[in-house]
């Protein structure tokens, strides 16, 4: 599972200020860092009159701008979608994701605290609280950093969610929806895996396979 | 593979004008739409003071923002992605994709010609030209709609592109790349897919099967 943490405060308290101090440390340290901002106001997504967004309106469920450097990805959704499938969907290749928002999801967290009297803390009672970036020392037992203090908060979270121990992971998806695997269909899936790919030439080392299996269903057939 | 149509047409003759007419009619028949707009312009994705712009300005490798009813997905790109690796990527749950642009790919197209005289096709010479969208018949021997027909398109996409036979399809990526598979490695892989399945309780009829297997090399031990 790729870690997680979310940088939570009140409006204005600059979290995403916090976010650009922080963000080209990680990269500097040789991590590919994804950002996840939560919010409920769709107008975060328009850009009334893009051929993209005209696109969307007229009811595409994907629409997607592609660009020699950089991808924009509009996608409409049936029901809103929690940040474990955000994740596995659309950062599957990060090292770690940043996320604004997400107050009341047990994740990991780090409150920033900017011109507010000792003792606001939105997290107060909230055991995931990781840490808590404010001018003065908060009134809660964690580690604190100063609100300038980048270098510390990367290092921080480098040192508690990235240095983790080799491990591999099987993960399985049925019609987008994750299928939980017991520790022995785990191991005996990554056998599999493995050894299907073994006679395959022209794969070395790697980091990660997908196999994808599709049945196109013709159901469609009747038109309108 | 899902199947793709490109709308090609010189500046101004009303492609995406033509993608809102067809998306609703074909969304009406009960097909998932995927689109592509392919520029040049990175300005397309500009939205420059927004939050997420502002975590991808920092150097993150994906900004996503979440909204009840749709999510926006930023990506910075190393190289350019070709529309088969973007269609593999964030376009596999939909039944076709139109794009806008990729002139000189090898993917089917649709012309539109608006208020220009007979013989200026930019797809002329091009085998890959399935139609023309004018306001006078073209000179081609390919079916021709006019501007506002955006049905008899509709049903011609369909017919075209979309009522195809059964069939079953295995993919397998490494590291992201597709890995080519022989029809009797394809046939070994799908049919081993499904014997892993079958003792898993709990999934019954199912259309897409994705097995990943990440392994997580602790390359980045030590830190700056």
């Amino acid at each position: 599972m790729i870690p997680i943490v979310s940088i939570v405060g009140r409006s204005e308290s600059g979290k995403t200020t916090l976010l650009e101090g922080i963000i080209p440390l990680l990269v500097q340290k040789g991590y590919a860092i994804g950002t996840i901002k939560h919010t409920t106001h769709v107008s975060s997504l328009d850009r009334e009159g893009k051929d993209s967004w005209r696109h969307a309106q007229a009811g595409a469920k994907v629409a997607l701008i592609s660009t020699p450097r950089a991808l924009g990805i509009f996608r409409s959704l049936e029901q809103e979608k929690g940040w474990e499938e955000l994740i596995d969907s659309y950062l599957s290749d990060v090292d770690l994701v940043l996320a604004e928002g997400f107050k009341a999801e047990k994740i990991p967290k780090i409150e920033v605290l900017r011109g507010q009297p000792r003792g606001e803390l939105l997290t107060k009672e909230d055991p995931t609280l990781l840490a808590v970036v404010s001018d003065s020392a908060p009134p809660v037992e964690v580690p604190h950093f100063s609100l300038e203090d980048y270098q510390g908060l990367a290092n921080f979270l480098e040192e508690r969610l990235l240095r983790r121990s080799n491990k591999e992971e099987i993960r399985l998806q049925v019609d987008g929806q994750r299928v939980p695997l017991n520790p022995f269909v785990q191991d005996l899936f990554h056998s599999m895996v493995l050894a299907m790919l073994s006679p395959l030439k022209g794969i070395g080392s790697f980091s990660r396979v997908s196999l994808h299996l599709e049945r196109t269903m013709n159901k469609k057939i009747s038109g309108t």
